[in-house]
């Protein structure tokens, strides 16, 4: 059983617990939050475990053998880099960091002391993910050409960071995980309608070296709650529709075909293929359990997590050139060849 | 009665043709094809009509008061000027020509041969859009913060126009329509997966001297058919969702506003409005007779139609700086100030 | 070519002579209708085809193969034995005639004189119906248990027929067309809630000899359209919902198996099977030209067609059970056994 | 604060414990259940809750003011009236007793010693239901003509109930509760397709005494779960969509009016009303809260619930008709004038 340490039991750090909890394979040691009234509520849930407003003594603590880490973003650097080098396993809410050089010296603390860093890319180990995964690493999919993203609703407003930070950052998980082409270039635009607030919408587009070309639509201030994304392939191509209770995943057996022209018609230049449609059955296993379980694994074994401390990153280096695109009403941003291998 | 000759009976030509006949306002007088074959179909509908394979003696007939243009887009120009310059009211299918400039000389050719110059944008005719216009105009959606569309479907991929120019130029008429903010730069990604063809999906970004930001989703390579469009505004929020065969419009009674901060928690910036939403009743008049009324009305009473020439030119104009952005990157095009006024 | 006339040019009749042009294998030889503009219109449509008043003319014409009955339903036992007992083959339109017993006479006679008697059951040459029709005879669905039918909207009201003779009929003869299983009972609620106008909303129940049971919901004053089947079997389950443009049919890989009570608790007596769902690809040729191809054939090959007049027969009875158990408030009615055969 | 004791803890209990607790108006006194392990359980979650094994000893407690019924239905007339004697006020799972006799001896007896006795109806208390009684009472409806429930899905099957007395019981208390017309007579069909497993696909058919038609169709073997319920009424006609996470409760402004027949056409009876289709807001408290304030309130005031024990009976009278209904392949089962008054 490894014996596990929660730094925050604010809004996410309860969830956190709770899958610690219930993987059978972590202990919930101990939890620090700052805040009297969470330690009395964490009190409630997790009779057995010992509570801290400090979470430098939780850190330093030698029972402890890893630390989750769900505190506000600008924290998580200084929580995370203090608990690698007490020689704990980290885990992140995303994103890992809120800059760029802060999460490259979380990934290389890390590597120097062979522990595991994981960031909490929570949608990469839903079922719908693992799936579409699945799908694409076998070839079912072919040649992805596009990834394109839906993920608005009304709210919540966050105070300190844009909509991108919040939303696209589940996206740029789910692509870093899914696609194996490099991303070469992003461009953003975005708007804020609030005063004082900032961005609530955004579009990005990011293109990779093999041609594919993602998109994502993330929006505070849409009238409905949609998730909803296309994926197109070569042979085959997804609908992934997040809201649906039933049928998230509805794989079509459709697409192009560039072909001889048989009449000079202006539309003739390609023929279509029109064939079944088919929703597979997707495991509803929670998907924090599945990456507790993960975590674990990779503590076992010495592995590298499917949401790495690199993939973590990659994922901050996508948000923080996205937003600096924004700015400049779209101006593309080049991304840096020399990005660390997954 | 006004007395119409139609200029190619291909795809579109028949449409248009039914539709003046359907008016009761205009006539179909003559019809001019290269086809022999399509000249045929055309007289089996209308037996009355004069037909013929030179567009120039159609255009010369004095018993022709208008002229309807439903040919390839690359020979919009020549014939329209021709028929402008014979003194006839032309209306042309969209886009008006393929060009700023031979856009802009048929925009000063009917000014100043005061003839009527309108452009078959069908889209700014349909119940809906007129519903939306309506809510718009009179208040009920307060400022517009955004208009965010999806315009995808599975082909038909086009010879020798991209994706922007075949499904964007909805778009574009309808927020030329709506909006009285001016567009100041327009952004846009897209790819092409099909070898020696156009690109085929494209997202554009337009940006609004009043802050608007309008987001356009097209593709030709998408596994269903999806019309949807959402627009935000500080009132309420519009979904049209032109697949629909009811309720095509919903709106909703929903927002934000700034307010105090209850608490110091990240996420209290504003306060969410949750209303009512209500599907108004939209006219099921079809689009291209009510565009016919509007040609007949203007040519009746010297009047600028809601589609007029100006509007085709500054769609045009969006078309081709959207194309420029997409070569580009996303790179944004700034749009000249000294448009022609609407 | 088998040379057809159509009595009847008023609602139906313009789509069954256009399909019968259509088809390719008959031709549109003579129509008769009362009406001169009814009439005229044709023309208008079928310039080479020969028009009357007389309906008994074109039934005597000696030019006439076959016969295509489109008028009111009270009108159709007259004007089919007529032309059975001119030679004619005879399609009628749904239902066969408004009585069992005027209904069992043009069978009988037809099977007398060895002529073709087909009923416009249309839905039954439906792509989807067709391939679910596939899906019950190859055994995917296995041992069907229920058929389930939602068919409701808003109007359009009868004047002298009530729902089940205007909407429930479609169900009957899809029924008739799927099962093998004989009808032993039939059980109908219904009500109607315009003054002086027949019942408007109904519900049936069929009976099965092997223990499946039907349902249908008929409804002329329901707010939405909705065309809606569920169908339950051994193997699979299927919805059918026919205002999908896409995806009209789903196939349900799910069920139960009775099984060991693994706990004592109340719910374990059965274990579910959740497989895949798959919508299969669905001829989209029109469902009235396949019907001709269909007329065609028989009267070639003097077969009996899948509408055949038994299969009229056997849904008048139902429709007519069904009436007479409507007004005893759900009373069942028993369905004699000596039915005729399929 | 009113003492409540809870006699069952399997797997409504728990739920029931939990709203009391979150009333602030009732606490959880006693909890009683035969099963160690779950009372163990009900500890872990209520920890200054006395647990016990025997519930008449709950039930006998002088601390306890009121009992909550969460035991299998076939118990639940031995500890209502065991309650009701000891002097406490008694809110029961629903269907409040298995027969209508036992129903009827526990209205006795609570109305003998003026005591509260109420039925969890659960889904009266939903914002949804409350909307629409709500619109139903202020005439937006106009006159109801009909309730058209369907309640269908995958299991659970249940061992010794049939799927009317699981799943129609929600429908006829909401039926209950929001027509003041007086159910006359009802006819059921039904089929179970499970070896030695009761019936798990129903239709039901209620007769009101002011011509309206109820409808149920209820089945635990359907592939997909459907919550639908359209209720037409002479203004207004409504959807009640439970599966849908917004827009639940959709009101129509549409009908029909009988009126002159302009035409001698036979569709031209009645003419249509469409109007705007709005969906109310709905509120969000959960419904076993809302219930709880309202067995508090009428404790308190010694007033009588909405789904008082009189209502618990009248269902019990239906699910009791239906079911001998359904033996009968749809015999009509009149209803007894001399009802309990609501």
């Amino acid at each position: 059983m490894i014996r596990a340490g929660i730094v925050g039991y604010g809004y996410w750090g309860p969830n956190l617990a709770r899958a610690v909890a219930e993987s059978g394979l972590l202990s919930v040691e101990m939890i620090a939050d700052r805040s009297a009234p969470a330690l009395e509520r964490a009190g409630r849930r997790h009779p057995s475990t010992r509570m801290t407003t400090d979470w430098r003594s939780l850190v330093a603590d030698p029972s402890i053998d890893a630390v989750l880490v769900a505190t506000p973003v600008d924290t998580h650097f200084e929580i995370a880099l203090a608990a690698l080098k007490a020689g704990k396993h980290v885990l992140v809410e995303k994103p890992i960091t809120d800059k760029v050089a802060t999460a490259a010296i979380l990934v290389e603390e890390a590597a120097r002391r062979r522990l595991v860093l994981m960031v909490d890319h929570t949608f990469v180990y839903t079922g719908a993910v693992r799936k579409i995964a699945e799908l694409v690493s076998s070839g079912a999919i072919g040649d992805v050409y596009y990834y394109d993203s839906t993920r608005v609703n009304l709210g919540l407003f966050q105070r300190d960071v844009n909509v991108i930070w919040d939303l696209a950052v589940h996206d740029f998980s789910i692509l870093d995980h899914l696609l194996t082409a490099r991303p070469v270039a992003v461009s953003a635009s975005g708007a804020g309608f609030v005063p004082d607030s900032p961005e609530n919408m955004a579009h990005l587009s990011i293109y990779y070296d093999d041609g594919a070309l993602a998109h994502l639509n993330v929006n505070w201030l849409a009238p409905v709650k949609i998730r909803q994304t296309l994926i197109g392939g070569s042979r085959r191509m997804v609908i992934y529709d997040d809201m649906q209770t039933s049928e998230k995943v509805k794989v079509y057996d459709r697409g192009v075909m560039a072909g001889e022209c048989a009449s000079p018609s202006r539309e003739s230049l390609v023929s279509y293929r029109i064939g079944e449609m088919s929703a597979p059955v997707i495991s509803s296993r929670e998907a924090l359990v599945t990456e507790m379980e993960e975590f674990a694994r990779c503590i076992a074994s010495n592995a590298r997590p499917i949401t790495c401390g690199e993939s973590g990153l990659r994922v901050v280096e996508m948000l923080a050139a996205a937003t600096r695109s924004m700015a400049l009403r779209g101006q593309p941003m080049e991304l840096a060849p020399e990005r660390l291998a997954s």
